[in-house]
């Protein structure tokens, strides 16, 4: 069902890989919603047959930029406002990648440019994206930014390892950023605290399926899908919050604030 | 502008004093955005006049309940779900009251009674507020429950005395109440803790002006208004946000990330 | 080990049960560091014998006071002031009490009056020792006055019930008049949030048991002791944490910022 | 006064500079407490008339070492149990530097080298302090480790630009390693948030003096000072804490909870 929520708006949503994506529903939602959008994602990222896919179903175009480098940043706004008609009115940070994870490297024996290197795609890329749009003045007055982060950030989980760091620092931007844009420009900047979600990237992390599971044995809603996640993300992009800001946004079915539920209690008999 | 997001909802907006008031805004947007309602009040509490008015302008009709009394709280149950026609989608729960505030009694000198009053009054009705609906089965599956709160909850105000522990109370009911009723029903329970706010209640405060300044000066974007919380509000009501339960949700223009602002440094020179 | 902490302190010290009480360990460490205290209890609480061994170790006089009564506590500080020759320096509140969970109510059956009874021992209990000492100004500059609190305050534990809401309005209190007795006083106010423990109060919960094992396998240090904290309020009441107040301390070996340990997810298999 | 609380433990204390520097308080009352410590600094910051007073005064060794640099804090730790005769107990992290804050750069305008810079040298030189001590397993069982923060990770100070990113990351390490390293080992990992403190780096700041004075007039105790943090940090290397683990612990007179102040609102008439 679809309501009009974002009818005449502009927007660069980052980070589709596949249809399991986060990204990739909230570009359809968005559409449906009435925006007009650019897709990118990092060229190395590109699944280029899934991502035209999308684009085809969003009339949109997909404009490539590695996230960590600013000149590439600068010509997605560019671009992106070339191809839109004008400066945009929201953007999606769904970006985040850790070599650690990927090479399997325990919290104990971490690899330094590997961790430089997971700070620099999934948080210092957030930063980036706001600092060129506030030089560009890329982003419309009351425009809202949104990046997806992970609740690691406040509590330890063993797999995460230097994702965690990340995504502190990820929030951390947010609050910084979102103050001084607020100020400069009434544009809003949040973070979501989504559920473990069954996206390709989130299912690459070890122990994941038995993680997903008590989460959502926790939750007294279970876990939040992936299309619960973009219908929330809509509603931050909307004109009806524009007064959140800074806020780091707990998106898991309740997760966060219960400490056991009867399911797990009945677990450990 | 409207997007029918409340289409064939049904709700229950208790709180509404005047035209400053948030409830009376919530329940104005409500009805725009397609949902049938029905306003109650203490009858103590109620300007008969000016409640009319709003019954008139949403096609509601008022059902005074006195929101510390169960019988009562029965009654407007029984009562919505014979004029709305079935059970309710969602529920504002926007009470509260201090003796001790009104007597102008400082956190030093409170009296107790006073005090359970508070209690009673702004945070216990509350939980009454979801056990009756529990117990009569009022609320359908993903209803929406959101009560309006204060950030004095987390931090000192010292004007703001009892109620800032009311409002801690209400807040841990929102928890506890929130895991209990997603398990059994999926019906999320939310507060939004808003900025100070030019109601008649919240300017019965003392020293409410000057705070009301300082925390413009704080907030990036400036004290959100009645106006804004409605909106939001209306956006927790919606299906966009089945996944949000047992969340402190905070619509103040980013007032409590800000440690200092530029504005207010301005002040201390 | 004693090291002289609390040398030349007094204090009063509420709440001690039986040996396994926090509060009966933390009446032998300050003794043991140097204190000379009074305990005190509800009359209807008290175990005679068992405290009378207490009290004999100690050296330390019993005054008798029902925590929810204003006339029992100035009589407890006017008697503790004579027998200990002057202000007091330090004050544990340990007191907490849930008709409901005796009764087995379920959170979505609560008995109101008995909601009021846990709120006025466990929490607003808290209040009138601040208040009244206040008024008497019988804590001297720089005292320190710790609450046992619990997790539930933040997150819900679903056998836990109204007693979540009472340790939040607990917490509340401890930041409300930290702020005030600072400003006036000096005087600092926290409360320590305590890992299960096998007290006779903390075993009456249904359902304790199994927590207790699920909280000690979260835990990267396991449970904390009572006894462990008995050594952590001695720090809070000594002179060495004079500037920190309006605090919620965690006193759990790690489980509040623990998302998920390896032990738990073994049990996952 | 002295009351024996490290008698017998070995530590490292990081980051002297001059006598104004929380961590030369530390290590006074460290060697007072009874502990035998190590000095150890980056070779470019250490004032070596300076430290060398201090390494007097302790009875100290000093041993330089870069904190980014792996081999330079096997070194360290080498040095350490050699000079001290085997593994320490404690660990005091007290190291940061934004060179973007140096050259005034503002949070818009934020050189992406210096943020690396400032990251590599103010948090992340507190994970390899610990994965370099678990992997030569230097530290004692039941061993404890700080590293001093900011609020600045919790909420927006907007002078504090990328130094807010470090800290969350900061303590984001502090509960992550404090997980791992109280499983395999006992020991405990915190931070300790402290009031703005008139030290030769924080006075670098801009806009510092009159924080300063803000900070002073909310915290109802007024800022804690250098010798109120050495002091509290001593409690947390001592065995009376041992249960704290994985904490961001206030340390700052109330300011962080406190709303707003009537001194504050005295300065808005």
């Amino acid at each position: 069902m679809a309501y009009g929520l974002l009818k005449g708006k502009k927007g660069i949503i980052s980070g589709a890989l596949d249809e399991k994506s986060i990204a990739w529903k909230v570009a359809l939602k968005a559409k449906e919603e009435g925006a007009s959008i650019v897709l990118t994602n990092a060229p190395i990222a590109m699944r280029m047959g899934e991502i035209k896919k999308l684009a085809e179903a969003c009339e949109a175009e997909i404009i490539p930029a590695d996230a960590t480098v600013v000149e590439e940043i600068e010509n997605l706004y560019t671009k992106s406002m070339e191809v839109l008609g004008g400066k945009v009115d929201f953007v999606l940070h769904s970006i985040g990648m850790s070599p650690n994870i990927r090479k399997g490297k325990a919290y104990g024996d971490l690899n330094y440019d590997w961790y430089m290197k997971s700070v620099d795609v999934s948080a210092l890329s957030f930063h980036k994206f706001l600092q060129v749009a506030e030089k560009m003045d890329a982003i419309n007055e009351w425009g809202s930014v949104v990046a997806l982060t992970y609740m690691a950030a406040q509590r330890t989980f063993p797999f995460y390892t230097d994702m965690a760091e990340a995504k502190a620092m990820l929030e951390s931007i947010a609050r910084s950023y979102g103050y001084r844009y607020g100020k400069l420009k009434k544009v809003r900047v949040n973070t979501v605290s989504q559920s473990p979600t069954k996206t390709t990237a989130g299912t690459g992390i070890g122990g994941f399926d038995k993680f997903y599971d008590f989460a959502d044995k926790i939750a007294p809603l279970g876990n939040a899908s992936a299309d619960d996640c973009a219908d929330y993300v809509i509603t931050l992009f909307s004109d009806l919050t524009k007064m959140v800001t800074m806020q780091n946004l707990f998106h898991d079915g309740g997760f966060v604030n219960t400490g056991i539920s009867e399911d797990v209690m009945g677990l450990l008999d």
